[in-house]
């Protein structure tokens, strides 16, 4: 009876998990090949069809075969994820009124289209009340949600499952000392040249150095493509995961480390195991272990002295004017410019961190009541000045320059840092296993990580929440000793100072 | 009362339009942008969509709902006609068991790989089991939906709404006779040159002029796109209809062409009702009348010599030395050649239609059981014979060269020919109405044609069927007269002999 009982529970998560897919492409669609009329049409599509995922997923029949199948004798490890996860996962979706699920994504949708235009006006006023209902409503869904200490848990817990602001939180606040010790350790060293990322590098050239790179890494086209996008994104699971980056023709990182960011991404998708397609056994475990993947292969691994060792002459190759009066090692320092900015998303390894800390605390601040809207844009600006001592003169490159809180996504930023501290930690643990891991980076051969991370961490699926998962990898439970140590000898390398 | 059940009924079937046109989005995705690896998987998402599609479908209450919306007061025409198509639709998708549309499917995709390998290696012997497989069923699911006077009327129905098999013979045998007698009067005239249409022209360029072209014909590309694909298609509805076409570097007329009969079809789709959109009456009312629109543009206006003055110029400037030595007169002759051809896609204007009805002839009698599948090969090349003096040395430029059987589609043939018929007879309606009309084509002028198709037949949607659509728009019923009438005068000037 068990056996009927998953068969049937199987065909429910299966055709549930392909409507995910499904929407994915209509998104994928819309950013990518859509035509700009198409948006209404499009909207209404993608209507339909989260109502029937929301319908399909809280159909009492689902709650039934889970009741039957939780603690069911005969399944294996990887059906009994599968049992717990969906459980999981509806649990949270059944807590919720449709009312009040469909009022919540009228009013993101709202929210956005004011955003957008409020982000280049410099006009947080006229935001700021949609922000207001956001944040009303994500209250009262966490509310419906439950949590144990405070509302924004229920909020974090739908991108990191199980992680609690309080953990959070006492990660967050020494990495964030050790951060700003370091940065203020790195003050006055000699500024390395950066003027040659800014000449003018074709796209399309830079479009076929980024294509044959990303094959390099492991990335199979023929289960994926890569497009160009406004905002650089990977979509997909399986055999079918497609990533887009920007081609910039006046700064050449933007596409490139996007390129290899979104293919560490894409990396992990593809990298699923196939006996557990269309189930949560065959998908990404947290967002904070995605983000682990992508930051792993762009800034530990693409932002290496052993990557640019290997395709510096390459690119130099391809773009021999721009860069003939370019070193290797010059590159490197360029592409590892140590420098407190404005912009999250421009930011460095180093200070990227703290950006993320800075949200945490506003959001979380924000959803528990502790802050109203009306105090961000000061509350923005003495917070930047405390974590990396500046502040923006304009809400446009302050409170106003992220996407998240206009689409309602409270709770999304800690998994930026999370990802940073995971990836260092899982560094740590291939280093110790493939000695040699640096130099066959050195020579452009990826196998042997790649290789590491499909097995500790790709094909795990949601076997294990992600605190687990990496004290699997690793050995140890997560810690960010890994992450500060890995940033104090790359940039005292680099900067020539023990930091 | 009848109110609140037509607001349930319109959220009910614009939910079911929504997963349809995605089920478009998810096909043009396979055809045009998707990595090969991802077939697997969307072969489940799109089977889950159609079980969707199906549930909502036949869902009693929507049953419910149409019966208590059958005649009933206070509906306007254009409501009426909503509920009567729904009806319709719905009444030919329940009728079938569940059992047999799932096995159908499953046959069908088993055919089209036995048939996509059959092809190019001329083995009819290997398909002609799955075809005999699909016929049995084809003919089991006409039983389901009932006929009057034989099982191909079922299928035919579900294409060309009220056609009948005994109404498309009526039409099609003094067609035939008609077509064949002009033929054989062609013969012996000098054969115009050809030569130059298969040399050596740049894709790129090929693109460009397309793209120019089919916005000059008023097709809206902020609302559609034009890509490439294998074979030329066109998907999509209101804000979002996509064309594809194939650019052949060796053959010019097999883009320039797809791009206007893609154009044709695609500018019914753009020109529905927006005040009927997501409904039957802001779709097509049948495949004839899709036909009719992309013919018209193709044959009619595109292949004419006043559309060539205006446009034969700007194509020689784009390839001056592919078609220096052409005067716009030989291009007009090249791209109008009648030449009794094996194959359809292939065969011009004047014996397209024998193509067309070869294939009804013998696939009526296969579903209605007059001729078994071993049987195809021979009748197929007694048939051409028949109709255009010639016979296929191969089952591949035979009985295995359309994808239609493979798939399961009986039925559908007749609407090409149908399609020509119709433009035709629209054709003169629009010249009595508009006596520029091909003094302004002659200008790259043609928002008058446009205009005219708009209002009567484009906003039309599903309100009236295809024969009364066609007299209300053209003042009378459906009559060949008019398509043999054109062809004997197009033609007859062409090569200067009366037909």
């Amino acid at each position: 009876m068990t056996r009927t009982a998953y068969a049937e529970f199987l065909d429910r998560i299966r055709e549930i998990h392909d409507l995910h897919q499904i929407d994915g492409w209509l998104q994928w669609d819309q950013q990518v090949t859509m035509p700009a009329g198409g948006s209404g049409d499009r909207a209404a599509q993608m209507a339909t069809l989260s109502g029937l995922i929301h319908e399909r997923f809280t159909d009492p029949r689902l709650g039934e075969l889970l009741d039957c199948l939780a603690d069911a004798p005969g399944l294996d490890a990887a059906q009994s994820a599968n049992v717990r996860e969906t459980r999981r996962d509806r649990d949270r979706a059944v807590r919720v009124p449709p009312a009040l699920v469909q009022a919540f994504a009228k009013a993101k949708a709202q929210a956005f289209d004011v955003w957008q235009a409020a982000r280049p006006a410099d006009d947080f006023r006229s935001f700021a009340p949609h922000l207001d209902e956001l944040v009303r409503m994500a209250r009262e869904m966490a509310a419906h949600i439950g949590y144990a200490d405070e509302p924004y848990d229920a909020l974090l817990d739908e991108y990191e499952p199980g992680m609690t602001a309080a953990a959070v939180q006492a990660v967050f606040e020494p990495l964030g000392i050790e951060l700003r010790g370091i940065i203020d350790r790195l003050d006055g060293t000699p500024r390395p040249r950066t003027d040659f990322l800014e000449r003018t590098y074709d796209p399309a050239r830079q479009q076929a150095f980024c294509r044959a790179l990303i094959a390099d890494l492991g990335y199979d086209l023929e289960r994926g493509r890569l497009d160009e996008s406004s905002h650089p994104f990977t979509i997909g699971n399986a055999d079918d995961v497609r990533i887009t980056v920007r081609y910039n023709p006046r700064y050449l990182p933007a596409a490139l480390f996007a390129a290899i960011h979104e293919t560490g991404h894409a990396l992990y998708e593809q990298g699923v195991d196939p006996a557990h397609r269309r189930t949560p056994m065959g998908n990404a475990v947290s967002l904070g272990i995605h983000e682990s993947q992508s930051r792993l292969w762009e800034n530990m691994i693409g932002r290496s002295p052993e990557f640019w060792g290997h395709y510096f002459p390459r690119l130099q190759a391809l773009f021999p004017d721009e860069l003939t009066d370019v070193s290797t090692e010059e590159f490197v320092r360029a592409v590892n410019v140590v420098r407190p900015s404005l912009v999250r998303v421009e930011a460095d390894e180093v200070t990227y961190s703290l950006h993320v800390l800075l949200r945490f605390e506003i959001e979380r601040a924000l959803v528990n009541g502790a802050v109203g809207t009306g105090e961000l844009p000061e509350l923005w600006r003495e917070r930047m000045r405390h974590y990396l001592g500046l502040a923006p003169e304009t809400d446009r490159d302050g409170v106003l320059q992220d996407i998240h809180w206009s689409i309602g996504s409270f709770g999304y930023f800690p998994t930026y840092a999370m990802g940073n501290l995971y990836a260092a930690q899982l560094r740590d643990a291939m280093l110790r296993e493939i000695p040699d891991l640096m130099a066959q980076v050195g020579r452009g051969r990826f196998q042997a990580p790649l290789a590491w991370l499909r097995e500790r961490v790709h094909r795990q699926g949601r076997l294990h929440p992600a605190p687990e998962l990496i004290r699997r990898a690793t050995g140890a439970p997560p810690d960010a000793a890994h992450f500060i140590r890995y940033i104090r000898e790359k940039y005292g390398a680099l900067y020539g100072r023990t930091l």
